[in-house]
């Protein structure tokens, strides 16, 4: 743990016109740098002023004013930094922000790294590292679901759970050590029992975390799902259905290949990155069996997928084919053209699957033509994913990768404490596995990371938070 | 004049990822609705809190948490738009914005119009149009003449002198008023010579404003220059050489043909926006000549002509044609190639702009290649727009085209005051123009003007200002 003594200043709102901008100065001479470049009423010194007050004034440089300014105040440690911070609420130009910061800098505030301000914050202890990580989740969120995570992980319920944990591995390995040192007075008799016990109630714990994982990475970056079917199924309508339905932004991000359009939308909270491909049919011609490969690629990578069937036409080679493909995998599949006569009904459908031990995948009667069955289809999705609404109240989502990939080291490194008890092994072998156990836990709060990945993670922030 | 007493809220920063995002909501009702939504310590109520001061906490809807904020309570009538005024200190993403305004929005405030804020700043006479308009050049400005000109009159200075040329006309209209209602008391004996001095000064004041309107405009939009010369002469050269100095932002802004490039460049605080011409010279080439016209078009319109010289050769016809083209222009003619042998020097361009009226033309030597003359063209482009140095504290500048044409307008009846006065017309028709000027100056501060300008006006205005 270091502190830097500097006081950093930069822009935090972004670099386009707007109604207001800020640019933020944090440590110790923020105050003493702003009351250097500010003018108020009565020669007013904002160093005399009391902490948590917004006071209105000028921002001058040489004698010239380069805005009208509010200036907020905040005295350390009740700031998000732990420092003395200073907002000044400018104009909203970008040209007059980055005066405005000028001023800062020329009053001497340097400026400020990206992400310094949560790093400050991190290093002074107003957060570990899990929160730290959690502002900027907050800030990229895309939907409804991923900001109720991070907003829940900002909070400290990552943090929380991990802890528990730690101060649980903390109390085994000290008994440990003290039953070590002094024999005599502290007996390990039977103590391999309770620890294998224990062992066992926390490794479930990190398995509903990394549980967890999945979800939360849906949850962060969309549900990746690619629509199949043979030709002429429908697909394509479906998805236009979808973004049709759809009441948030819609982007086209062209595909690595023509063939394969990748669109963005959100369901009811939930962000859904759908694939459409080419139709699925055995095929001589070369160019389209190309298409076909990409498609069940694209389809053995996906979260979810859309099984679009032609209910007008009987099933064929193809299908058997394509419910192969699905089989195992989270899929929800679609009858459509609902609005004409059936050749292939859901019991048809509902059967297939029962061979294929699928009997849960929900199989819906569509019509893209009418725009009927997306009701039901918003709700099947909900449910695989998240089984129904969550609730955040308790539930910890892990959305992280790196902390998915320290529970998954932590995890091992109890899966071997518990090796150690089995094999009879000495006390002393149990201590160092849960260390390490300890210390893979420790990463993601924060509590035993180098300064290296501290700086790594917080190269990733924007500038001015 | 009217007050809507409804409460409003906006995202007050940009829409795109930030550390920092601004909601601000203002009306009767900003703190009542953000009880609804806050949730601080101790059930701390926003509404029982002191003004101008600042409170960490969460907004929540629902039950649910959006995001962690730090609110700022701002009583009116100290605040921009004189109205109780809430910010939300938020995260600065493009989502958790969104549904803390929403929420504000479900919690009974409605979504402002662009420049709501501003124009009900105005409204409740917090400030006069034409400070309301500065807040708005503020935002955009580009270059710090811009900036400090905006700032000047956001501070009033417009207002200032406005407010006084009116006061002035009101006593004369008020006097006339009087004498002629009670004619037996108050004398008008003599009072016509008084009122022809006095308007004769008053129509000084509007002309020196109007003076200054065409500074104002260079100012705020930049100068509108054009590089000419004959063909070789140079021209893209010096253009890269201006170019290559430039410390700020260069924008390609790709022009109206394929001959004609614009740039944009920011030379110490003025603002040049450059077009580069096809060369100038006789030709019989039809597609040439199409060019050297497009080439002479531009500068007809052109605020400053940089007429490069290639000294290493004699002057021919097509200088003496270029010569003819800038007589009477605002110039600038650089005698490039110094670093060659001389063919023409600087006396005998002197010469040739003594014999067309334009001693006062800057000659300057400079080497495109050498980078040299570079210093010596910048103080040229001060001195002939700026007069050297502005100086902000004393002089205005108009730089809005309404104010200018309400100027023009208050001109114009003043003279029609003076005409009467010459042609001894009875006092009632002093009275009728002296009014017409009240009120085209009164359209520049506000005083004066219908609904329909005032929504136009800020109608131009960003979301959330």
């Amino acid at each position: 743990m270091y502190s830097e003594s500097s006081t950093i200043a930069a822009i935090s709102t972004s670099m386009s016109e707007a109604g207001i901008g800020i640019v933020r100065i944090s440590g110790e001479d923020a105050f003493q740098i702003a009351d250097r470049i500010y003018r108020g009423k009565n020669n007013k010194r904002l160093s005399d002023q009391k902490s948590h007050t917004i006071h209105y004034g000028y921002i001058e440089e040489n004698g010239e004013t380069i805005d009208e300014v509010l200036v907020m105040l905040m005295r350390g440690p009740r700031t998000f930094t732990g420092e003395d911070t200073v907002e000044i609420d400018c104009h909203g130009g970008v040209y007059v922000l980055r005066r405005v910061l000028e001023a800062c800098i020329h009053a001497g505030a340097r400026p400020a790294q990206p992400g310094e301000f949560t790093k400050r914050a991190f290093l002074n202890g107003k957060m570990d590292l899990s929160q730290a990580e959690a502002v900027i989740d907050v800030i990229q969120s895309q939907n409804d679901y991923a900001l109720k995570s991070s907003v829940s992980q900002l909070r400290g319920s990552v943090k929380k759970k991990i802890d528990d944990i730690r101060n649980k591995i903390l109390y085994h390995t000290a008994f440990i050590e003290s039953a070590l040192d002094d024999p005599e007075h502290i007996s390990i008799e039977g103590y391999a029992q309770v620890l294998e016990r224990d062992v066992e109630e926390l490794k479930g714990r990190l398995d509903s975390l990394l549980a967890s994982a999945d979800d939360g990475r849906v949850m962060k970056e969309g549900i990746k799902t690619v629509i199949v079917g043979k030709p002429n199924a429908g697909k394509s309508s479906i998805l236009n259905m979808l973004l049709g339905e759809e009441r948030a932004i819609v982007t086209d991000i062209a595909g690595t290949t023509r063939d394969i359009l990748q669109e963005h939308m959100n369901l009811q909270g939930i962000s859904l990155n759908i694939v459409d491909t080419a139709g699925i049919r055995k095929t001589d011609d070369r160019v389209e069996k190309i298409g076909v490969d990409r498609a069940l690629s694209q389809a053995k990578e996906a979260d979810l997928i859309i099984y679009v069937v032609d209910s007008s036409m009987p099933l064929d080679d193809n299908d058997r084919k394509i419910f192969q493909f699905i089989t195992g995998k989270k899929a929800i599949i679609l009858l459509n053209k609902s609005d004409l006569e059936r050749r292939t009904g859901e019991e048809q459908i509902r059967q297939m699957c029962a061979e294929r031990g699928m009997k849960d995948t929900p199989v819906i009667s569509v019509s893209a033509k009418e725009e009927e069955g997306m009701e039901e289809m918003e709700h099947a999705v909900k449910e695989l994913f998240y089984h129904g609404d969550l609730s955040f109240n308790s539930e910890v989502y892990i959305t992280n990768a790196r902390h998915k990939h320290e529970l998954e080291r932590a995890y091992g490194s109890l899966e071997k404490v518990l090796e150690s008890i089995r094999m009879d092994m000495p006390e002393d072998f149990y201590s160092i596995d849960l260390m390490d156990a300890y210390e893979s836990l420790g990463n993601i709060t924060g509590e035993t990371v180098g300064e290296d990945l501290v700086n790594e993670i917080f190269s990733k922030f924007c500038m001015g938070k």
